[in-house]
Parts: C-alpha cells; structure tokens; sequence
C-alpha cells in the first residue's frame, strides 16, 4: 500500500482511537465472511443485497470516522502551518471526500 | 440473516456463478483485513481511505451483478408467473434497489 | 435525448404517475433554483451543502420509483416475451442500476 | 433556509468562485427542467433514468467543489483560531460530507 509523501507531517488522526478503529474494521471482515457464507448456503439474492447494503453503511460509517478524524488532526496541523502544506492537506482531502461521494 | 418467504418460487440467479462471486467476496474479505493492518500499522489516514473506497467500489460491483442476476432469474420467473408473485418480486428488488442506491 | 431502442417494445411504466412525477420534478428544478438563490445571496456553504443533500435524495427517490415502474412495465413485458427481448431489457436496467448506486 | 451561527467567523470560501457556482448551479436547473420534458414527451424510462445519473453526477461535483473552498476558508481558518471554533467547524463540515456520502 502506498504512503503518500504529505502524511509525514502529522499524527494521525484515527490513531488516537485506534482501538475503535480496529473492531469496527473486525465487524467488517465479519460481515464480508458472512456473506460469502450466505452464497455458500445458496441463500435468497435479496437477503445477500441487504447484507451488502448493511457492510456499505459500516464502511461509510468508518470513512466518515476517519475523515473527520483526519479533518481535526492532519489538515487542522497544516491549516496552521499554512503555504503548500496546507494547500495539500486540503486538496488531498477533497480527492479523498470526491472518491467516497461518487 | 433470515430468509424472506418470497424466496422460494426461484432458482436464485447468482447460483450460476457461484464460484465467481465467492472469490469476489473472498478478496473483499481480504481487503478488509489489509484495511486493518493499515490502521494496525498506523498508515496514512489519506492512504486508508483510499482502500475504503476501493472496497466500497467492490461491493457495489458484487451488489450490481447479483442484482442482474437477480432480475434475470427470479423477477423474470416471477413475472412470467404474474400476480401477486410477480409484484412482490417487483417491490423488494425496488426496495433492495433504493438501500444500494441510497 | 438519444431514445434507446429497446425502449419501443413496451408502455413506459412511470406514464401511469405522469402527473406525480412531474409535480416532484418541478420541485427538484425549484430547488436547483433555490441554491442558485442562497449562493447569489452569499449564504454560508454549510446551508448549501444541506440544500444539495437534499436535492440529491430528491432526485434518488424519483430514479428509484422510476426504476420500480420500469420493472413492473416494461422489463415484467419483456420477460414474458423471453429471449433476446428479456435479456436487452435487463441488461439496460442493470446497467442504469449500476450507474445510480457508483 | 436556515442560517447556521457558526459562519459568521469567515468568508465562504465559495465566494471566490461564486460566477462559476453560478453557472454551474444553472445548467442543473436547465438539466432538471430537461427531465421534466423528456417525461412531458413520454420518453424511455431507461433514458430518463440516465439523464438522473448525470443530474446527480453534477451535483456531487458541486457538493465536492464547495467543501474542498470551505476547507480551505473556513475550517482553515477556524483551525488557526483554534478552539471550540475550530472544533465546531470540523464536527458541521464533517456532519455535511456524512450527509453527501451516505
């Protein structure tokens, strides 16, 4: 996975909540078990749509999460820092917002 | 995860490709734990949320395939059958249409 | 507006709430006209960008009623004729599906 | 439409783009009036239906451009005063892009 060069800059931000990050991810890693579980068991397509649907809504939920996180730590740090660095932090947060809006 | 009675009247379409999606969602599953050895790792929180997205992407794609599958195999028997059978067919696609889309 | 082929075979599910959905669409272009209102009178982003979440669900829940009369009308005929008829018309529905939920 | 207290502390970073908002804000309302034409003239379901995705394709684009100029106006600027102010202005902004992508 690729580290983007402007992350050096700051801590952060989910790592303060690392922990709730990390079982939320779990659930996730569940739940896509479960649905593979349920086309094994041959189960009714309708059910499968609605536990798709139920795993987008988590990972929403944790991209939400996190982009805030993001907001308050990274490009809060880099507001104040100002110039480039800020000017980064925020286009790279709206490349990140655009790709999880469309 | 319970089983909807409308179920029954059908063959449900993704069973023809069964192995195509349990593969699908085996790399979504896997995605999901790379996403927390992301966090897990402390990566770049830009760098996680780009996985989500991909993720996400991938959901979809498995939810649009099953959905046409779906229509393909149940609704279209369910129309064929017409009635009652075809119109609750009709209104829980709609309705599993509207959670993906909303 | 590029008229699709397929579409000749059958009566257009949403003429049946012709009137309906020309009264939601009215209101979705009064809202278009509303945001155009709030940014001419320089009203704070945030209040813009509730307006627009609001007029994408707007504009989500007409495509999803269409689709649904879409189903019940037009992809219902097709299957009932079977063969190359049915697979057309489903496989267009899927595709308008999948460009709804990415 | 409601005005939220927190704005008052910076200038809408859209302002700075506000012909271009403008314009684009306009063709959606043309793009809207369109729709309502097209089922006016009692066109295919499948082509109204496209014409929605593009509709709300272009109103994400807007959502994604005017929270990319409220980060850089007012949560960078709520961020170097710090505080409360920049923590109010984090949670709204946060709160608006949770609005967009669910």
């Amino acid at each position: 996975m690729s580290t983007t060069t402007a992350e050096t800059a700051c801590e952060h931000g989910y790592i303060t909540d690392k922990t709730r990050y990390f079982s939320r991810l779990r659930r996730i890693e569940g739940q896509a078990r479960g649905i593979q579980r349920m086309v094994d068991e041959e189960q009714y397509c309708i059910d499968i749509l609605t536990q798709i649907s139920a795993l987008t809504g988590a990972l929403q939920n944790v991209a939400v999460g996190s982009l805030e996180d993001h907001l308050r730590h990274c490009v809060a740090d880099a507001a104040r820092t100002g110039g480039d660095v800020a000017e980064e932090k925020i286009r790279e947060a709206s490349q990140a917002i655009g790709r999880l809006i469309r």
